[in-house]
Parts: structure tokens; sequence; C-alpha cells
């Protein structure tokens, strides 16, 4: 195990994702320690901390690929709080989220649209 | 036809894709007006048209979109176009394809990374 | 906004879902106003109000289309409905459900056959 | 084996794609016989052979499927063809092409589009 | 109806899936008596009854296809069962779901540990 | 870099695919260093580098999903080559490809079996 990258990632995680996140992983980590350690090395300590694209460009292209994927849902949700945590609008994605029935079809728009919905719904509690 | 929609989609289609975009439409047109028509209306007069995020933020959500779909290689190739014409550098291109192995897999984003390579290859000739 | 495709659209819109598909709109619409004005105007204003394909067969399509790609559950559903609204015999949309298991695998068409049970028993109460 | 679910199938493929069928499954028995066996018997001879819904619409149904998939480019060419020699028109295949992009998107509907542009050229050859 | 193919293929449902793989069919039988009788046909009694690769092997392609699909949780869940019924261990299964991350993304390996997760704890019980 | 994980996912990678292999990684290596040096370290040297699942199996679980997946022409072919080289012997292959018909449809089932074909002439020239 990398000590630097694990690290790395946890950093990186909290920066998104915030105490949330850290719970998604604390979650899997109790059932799949493996899956949860890569996740953490991987995505977050190799990709994301990498140089060359801002975090809230990141976040826009991840919203806009689990949108069109169309199977990934509590990702999305997890990554829509992720946009609006590193400094995307509200009304960014839902522009980016209507933007994907051109690419993958009304349903799945339609799908991340109620995704969204749902988590404003919960910051607004 | 609302004259309008396709006027603006029209524009709208010259300012992400260049002359490369006009001639794609023609190549559409000459079998199905209809298809043509509509994509001028639809996401370029309707969507790319609107506020509330802008072109460079679409062009990354679609560029992601498409690498994570896997199945869109000429629409691929030209948003990758697209995204140079409004502002991504190639390297945030790179970084947005390598992003994506985390949430589609390596195949997707490895097939993305060599439309990036003819993109990039193309346009340095 | 065009006033004739959203009109068009709304007529059409009732003509295959009936109520229940005004109702699906109206829950759109509170959330975001615009995909509800661009379903109607798009989907249903342009596409299903062409000449060229009778209703029938739209929908024939659409429930093949919606079981294939296996995820988009509440749109199979209201397809469904809409199929036996326009002509469609239940007997008919059972055959297409099954000849899917051909093209998209056993698991598709066992996930679209549920639905279409859902569907049935919903009505006969 | 079942003789008669083969021979079923192999009247029913003929039926629907001619001699042009006979002639893949000629290909596909060189290397798998068994596939090519299972071809014939399941699709052709169980689930087309089925009353209850008639050619036409299993054709529209198919056409419409994988245009939608968008990863099945050699059958999705292969029943345009079915579908017109079983009684559609090539404005109907068209307009069901048209209608995709509704439900998966613009660049699987400009890919099929496509396609019946290539099988309409190679018949008026 | 063959009934050679039905009772070959009830009995290699028994051999992998047990008493719940009967349960299953009995109820698709109850409102689609023509699909659940192509599953025992076609499936098992077709091709999981094929010699040339053993049964431990088919499931393990069919829980790795499965999950790098994405979209079919009964039937992973129904599988999951079936490997281990058949030999896989425990640690098999979930060493090969994540694999898929690589093939297919993260989100369709965790959303599998999960289905995993939830299988293992049945048996548990 | 974690040379360990380089080394260890270089050394797999030859014991899976050979000088072939090499060659692809090499390939990407021309246009996208990084991209190569994380299919080194993840898939191979994390992923295949652990106990807790044979080789053959993994290779298995691969061509399977791959298959399945239908969008991964050129990683299909090299896991097929790959599979032989672990142990998997040609007809197991084909019975693989024969079962994802199951759970993803002929068209991705007929596709991967030409794949298989091109594989097994190039070998035996």
């Amino acid at each position: 195990m990398s000590k630097d990258r694990y690290d790395r990632g946890l950093e990186k995680l909290r920066q998104i994702h915030g105490k949330p996140g850290e719970l998604v992983i604390k979650d899997i980590e109790a059932f799949s320690p493996d899956l949860a350690r890569y996740i953490l090395e991987f995505p977050f300590g190799d990709i994301y901390s990498r140089p060359g694209l801002d975090l809230k460009s990141r976040e826009i292209g991840t919203v806009a690929a689990l949108t069109a994927l169309g199977n990934a849902e509590p990702q999305l949700r997890s990554h829509i709080q992720g946009a609006l945590n590193v400094g995307c609008s509200r009304q960014e994605i839902i522009e980016l989220i209507l933007q994907m029935a051109v690419y993958a079809g009304f349903p799945v728009a339609l799908r991340a649209m109620n995704t969204a919905k749902t988590v404003f719904q919960e910051l607004d509690r």
C-alpha cells in the first residue's frame, strides 16, 4: 500500500465530498477494505490529484458522464454534491443535465434531474 | 420550422465547430434534411444557446459523456475539436479522458485517447 | 418558446399518454420547467407529431428500445400504457418484450416483463 | 437438435432476410456451427415464428432497439433490409430512427441514419 | 415444446441455483409462461448444459458480465449465489467484482460489491 | 510513481499478454505516458497481481465482460489471446462467448465470435 497515494486521496476526497464522502468510504471499508482503499488511491489519490484540470471542471465532467451512463445513481448524487462543494452553482448543474438529453436521451436526463432535485432539497432542509 | 431556433443554432454550431461543423451538417442534410434541421434547432439552437453554463464547461461535459458512452466516435472527435475551439487546452482534454477510466473503465478511456491523438495530429499537420 | 410546437406537443402527449402523462409533465415542471417544456416541444411536438409512421408503430419502436436499453423504467412503464392507448394489445406488448431477449439479453426482457405485469395489474384493479 | 425449430427458423430467416440472410448464417456456420444453429432455432425458429405480433411490427421493434443500443451495426443493417422486405417503407424506417434520438441521444440516431443511407444506396444501384 | 431441452434445463437450473432458482422460474411462469419456458430451454437446457466449459467457469463469466453490464441486479444476485453453489469461494467472487472496475468503472464494481454483501449476509443469517 | 506497482504490473502484463502486450503499452506510452503507467500500475500491478483468483479465472471473467459490453474490440482481442496464454482452450473461449448471448444478446456474442475467429486465424498462420 502506498501511504502517499492513500493520504493524498483521502485529502482530495475530503476537499470534494466532505464528511459525507468519508462516511461512504467507511461504509465500503466495512465490507470490502480493498475496494475502499483502491477508490482512495486511484480515483482520488492519482486522478483527481493531478494538475492540468481544475476541480470544478473535473466535477462537471463527472456529473455529465454519470448522467449519460444512467446506471450510477449513488455516485451521481455524491458528485452533484461534490460539484456544488468545489464551486458549481445549482444552475450550472441543471444546465449540464439538460444538455445530456442530446447525447444520451431524455430518460437519463430526467432521471439525473430527479437526483439533482433530491440533493438540492436535502441541502435546503 | 422556427427560423429563430435554426439561425441561432447555426450560429452556435459555427462558434463551437467552425467550418468543419457546417460541413458535417451539410452531409447529414443531403440524406436526412429533418435530422440536420433538428440538430441545429434542438442541441445547438435550444441547449448550447442557453445561458447559465459557459461554452467551455459545456464542451467539457460533452467530451466526458461521449468518452464514457464509448459508442459515438464521430461526435467525440468533433467535440474534442470543439472543446479546443472554445478554450480548452489539449492537456485539459487529456486529463478529462484519463478521468473517465474511473467511471466507465479503461477501454473507453483508451479509445477516446486514440481519438484525441488523431485530432491533435490532424491539427499539427 | 414556440407556442405551436408546445401546443402540438401537449395535444400529442394527451393522445398517447392521457391524463397520467399530463401529471408526469406537471411534476417535472415543478422542478425543471425548461426540461418539461423541451419534452413537450421536441419529442411530442416535433417527433411524435410527424406523419410517415403511425402512432402504434411509434409506440412499438419506443417500447422495444426502452426494453433493450434497460435503464429507463419510468418511461417504459409510461410507454407500455401509451402503446395500449394507441391500439396495441397486451399480447403484442408481451411478444415485443420477449423478442428483445434476442437483442439485449434475457435480464432486460425479464425486467420489462415485470414492468408490463405491473402496468396490466394496475389497469385491472 | 430439434429439426422442427431449425427448419422453421430457416424458413422464417428466408422470409425476413432472403438470400443475404442465408449467406450470413453460412458465414457464421463456417466458424461456429453451434452459434449459427442457435440463431436459427431461438430467434428465428422460436421468437419470430410466434403468432401475436405481425412481422412488420417485429421488425419495427428490432430496428428501434438496434438503433438505440448503438453497438450492433451488422445486425442493424440486416434488419433495415429485413424491415423493407416485410413491408416497411423507407420513410417509416427513417421516422423510426429519428425517434430514437429522443430515447438514446442524437449520436446513435445519426449513426443508424448512416446505416440506412448505405442500405438504401445499395438497393438503388 | 422440446421436452428434452426443458427437462435438461430444469435439472441444470436446480444444479446451479437450487430451490430459490425454481421459485424464481415459478414466479415468471405465473405471468409469462413462455418466457419462463424459454429461460429453461435456451440458457439452461442449451447453453449451460453444453460440455467444453465447467460450471464454475461459466458462473465466473456470468458474474463478471452482469457486474460489468450493471443493469441486472436480480440476475447478479442469483448468479453470485449460483457461483457459490458450483464451487466458487466468496473471496473469488469478490476478486472478480473488484476486477470489473478496470473494464466498466468503479460505480458498477461498487454496486456489485453491495449485491455480494447482501447475498453473503443472507447466507450467514 | 510507485516503482513496485509499475514493475509488478509489467511482469504481470508479460505473463498474460507476452510481447504483443508490451508493444500495445509502448504504443499508448508514446502519446499518453500517464495512461500507459496507470494501466500497468492499477489493472496489472494492483488487480491482476492479487491472490485469491487464479489468472485463468480472471481471464474468463474479462473475456466474458468485454464480450457483454460489446464496445472494447481491441481489449477483447488482446484478452482472448491472454486467456489462451494462461491456460484457456479455444473451446472454452468459444463456450464463454456463446453464453454471453443469454445476458447481452446475440449481436454482441456474434461480434465477439468474429474477434475470436480473427485471433485464432492469426495464431494458425
